[in-house]
C-alpha cells in the first residue's frame, strides 16, 4: 500500500442556502476542491460522492454522475453515491484512499452533500430515521434524538457523567465557530441557556442537539509521492479505518458507538500511532453526548472519563486534545452526507496552518465519521507532509 | 493487479413479492451466495450492497451496515450502500473486483436489492425518476419509457430499425424465460402480442417495457488464486469497465448509451479479448429498444446492425451471440438496484453449465448494466476458470 495525500479541499458554506440545490451544492463543493488542488479536472480517475437523503427530500439520487457531467469529468472516470446515513462523506473518503492507496487510480475526487432546508421538520426526522433498521426500530418511533437520549442515560447512569458536562459541549463549540465563516451558528452561548434550553429527548436539550443544514464538501485525492507537483501544503493520509456497530439500540453494551472503537482501532494501526499522538481532532458531535462517547470510543479518554475532560478544558482549542475547534456539527450544522468531508476540510485548514482557531503547530490530525444509531463509522488520520 | 474470482452467487426470485422487506430480500441473497460459497462469513471483508430507491419507496437507507448485522458479518467489515440508478448492482460487484484486484482485501461480499411491489404505479414512476437530473430534465417530466421511446425513434430515423425487431426482442427473451424459475413473467408471448399491446410512449408499447420487481441477488469474491479451496467451479472476473454518460438526452449524440462504450472499451482492455469472443451475454433490457442498442455499443454488431441481428436470430439461444438467456429483465423483472448481479447470476450459472437455457460450451460470459438515462454503466467480463 502506498501513501495517499489529499491536495485540495473545496466546501460551500453550512447553512440555509436556499438558493442553491443539491447538484449545485456537490458541485460548487466539488470544483471548489479541484481548483484547489490545481490539477486538470480531466485526469480524475473516480468519484465518490457521499449523501444520504438526497431521494427522499429532494427526489435526487444518481448524484454522482450527475455532478461528474456537470463538473465536466472525463466520461471514463468510475463514480458512485456511498451512502453510510451521516457517515457517508467518511465512506467517500475511505473509497477514494483505498483505491489510491492499492494502486488502482492515482487522482480521485470525494464529496459529500445534503440539502435539508428545503424540507419541514417533520419531513426531515421521518427521512432521517430512515437509518434506523425499519423492521427492528424505526417502527417504535425511535428517532435519533431519541437515541442519543438513552445513550446520554447510561452514560450518566453507569459514570455519573452530567447534563452540565454535555451542555459544556455545546458551550465549547458554539465558542469555536464565532470565527469560522462556514458556520450556520457563530453566536456564543453560556451553559445556562444550553440546560434552559428546549428539552427535546430527556436529558438532552435543543441546544444539545446539532442543527440541519445545506452543504457540500470535497477533496482531491493523490499518491504523496507525486502531491508535491501540485501543492505545497500536501496532508497526507497515514490511516483509515471503518467498522460496523449494531443495528438495535437493545443490543448496546454500555454507553459506546463500538463501529467506532473498531474504526479507530484499524486507522490507528495503519497509521502505527496512538491518540495521545493526535494534535486536533473534528469528531461527530450531533449531539453534546455523542462527542463525549466519541472521544472515549477512539481512545482519546478513558471510559467515563470523556464528560470530566470537557471540564476540565481538556478539549478546548489550547487544551490536551483540541475537539471541534470548527464548531462541530453543533455549531456548523449537520448538512448530513457532507459531514464528513466538512471535518476534513477544517483539519487540512488545522494542518495547514490556515484555521480560523489554529492549534499551534498542529501536525496529525484526526476525523471520526458516524453514522446512524451507532451503525457504522470511519475515522481518518491526517499528517502534516 | 491480482485476478478475481466469483466462488458463490445468490438471489432471490424476482417478481412480486409481499411478504419479504428490503432487508429480507438482500440478506436472504446475500446468505445464499455465502452458504454457496462455502466461506466462513466472519472473514468477509468488505460488503458493498446496490441500492437505488429503498429511501424514497421503503424509508430504509444505511442499509448495507443494516443488512451485516442481519447477515452477522464481522463488526470489522467496511461497507457501503453503492447507488447509480439501475446500475447500482454494477457497481457494487466493480467495487468488490477493484478492491480485490489491488490486494485490499482476500474476501468481498458484493448484493444488490430492490423492493418495489408495495408502491403504487404512479408511486414508482416518480420514484424512478429521480435518476433524471432534477435541475435540466427532471422538472420536464420525461420518465425512462420517455427517454427510451426517444432513443428509438432516433433509431428508427437513422438506421431503419423497425418496430417489429424491437418486438422480436420481448418475444424472444419471453421465451428463454419460460424455463426460468427466478423470471417474473414465465409466459410465451407473439410478435403480434407485443405490436397490439397498449403504446406507453410511442414507438414502445406495454410489452416493450420491462416490469417492476422485488428482488435481491449477490456474489462472493475472492483472489483467483485461492478459489479453488471453496468451489470446483470458480468464475474468474476477466475484466471490469464503468463509463459516464451525459446527464440530459439533448446531450447524446445518436441511438447509443456511450457510457457502454466507455465501460465495454475498459473491460474488453482489461480481459484482452473481444467482444466475439463472448459465448453468452445478459445484457440492459429495461425496454426492447436498450437491447439493441446495447449490443452495439458493446460491440457485438455493427451500428445499425443490432435491430437486423435480431431479426436474423443471431441473439438466440443457440445463435452467434445468445442474449439474455434468462429472459432478461423483460421477463425477469427489475429490481432496480439487484438487476446487475442478478445478470451475474444468471451468468454464473450458465458458465458453471447449469443454466436452464445453456448454451453449449459456454465460456465467457458478459453482463451490462446501464443507470439512469445513458448516465452510468458497468461492464463486466466472466470466465469459467
Amino acid at each position: 500500500m502506498r501513501s495517499v495525500s489529499i491536495i485540495g479541499v473545496g466546501t460551500t458554506d453550512f447553512g440555509v442556502l436556499p438558493d442553491m440545490g443539491l447538484k449545485s451544492l456537490a458541485s460548487l463543493a466539488c470544483n471548489r476542491a479541484i481548483v484547489d488542488s490545481g490539477m486538470d479536472r480531466k485526469e480524475i480517475e473516480a468519484f465518490f460522492l457521499g449523501n444520504y437523503i438526497g431521494g427522499i427530500l429532494e427526489g435526487q439520487e444518481t448524484l454522482a454522475p450527475v455532478t461528474a457531467c456537470e463538473l465536466g469529468l472525463s466520461k471514463t472516470v468510475g463514480c458512485a453515491k456511498v451512502e453510510g446515513a451521516c457517515c457517508s462523506a467518511g465512506i467517500a473518503l475511505r473509497m477514494g484512499y483505498l483505491l489510491i492507496a492499492s494502486g488502482v487510480h492515482d487522482f480521485v475526487l470525494v464529496g459529500g452533500v445534503e440539502r435539508m432546508s428545503g424540507a419541514s421538520t417533520a419531513k426531515n426526522t421521518e427521512a432521517l430515521a430512515a437509518g434506523m433498521d425499519k423492521d427492528m426500530e424505526g417502527y417504535t418511533g425511535l428517532t435519533f434524538p431519541g437515541y442519543f437520549g438513552l445513550v446520554a442515560n447510561r452514560y450518566m447512569h453507569e459514570y455519573g457523567g452530567t447534563v452540565e458536562q454535555m451542555g459544556m459541549v455545546a458551550v465549547k463549540n458554539r465558542s469555536n465557530a464565532v470565527k469560522n465563516p462556514r458556520a450556520r451558528f457563530r453566536k456564543e452561548t453560556t451553559l445556562e441557556e444550553v440546560l434552559n434550553s428546549r428539552l427535546i429527548t430527556d436529558p438532552l436539550k435543543l441546544f444539545d442537539c446539532c442543527p440541519i443544514a445545506d452543504g457540500g464538501a470535497a477533496a482531491v485525492l493523490c499518491p504523496t509521492e507525486i502531491a508535491h507537483n501540485f501543492t505545497d501544503k500536501p496532508i497526507e493520509i497515514m490511516g483509515s479505518g471503518h467498522g460496523l456497530g449494531h443495528n438495535t439500540s437493545y443490543a448496546m453494551d454500555g454507553p459506546s458507538c463500538t463501529c467506532t472503537v473498531y474504526a479507530a482501532k484499524e486507522a490507528f494501526d495503519r497509521a502505527r500511532i496512538e491518540p495521545s499522538d493526535v494534535d486536533v481532532a473534528e469528531i461527530h458531535d450531533c449531539f453534546t453526548i455523542a462527542e463525549i462517547v466519541d472521544s472515549e470510543d477512539i481512545g482519546f479518554f478513558a471510559r467515563g472519563k470523556g464528560g470530566p475532560a470537557v471540564e476540565e478544558g481538556l478539549t478546548q482549542v489550547d487544551g490536551r486534545i483540541p475537539i471541534n475547534t470548527s464548531g462541530g456539527l453543533l455549531s456548523k450544522g449537520h448538512p448530513v452526507g457532507a459531514t464528513g468531508l466538512g471535518q476534513v476540510y477544517e483539519l487540512v485548514r488545522q494542518l495547514r496552518g490556515e484555521h480560523e482557531n489554529q492549534v499551534k503547530d498542529a501536525e496529525i490530525g484526526l476525523a471520526m465519521n458516524l453514522g446512524a444509531s451507532g451503525l457504522v463509522s470511519t475515522v481518518t488520520i491526517l499528517r502534516r507532509d
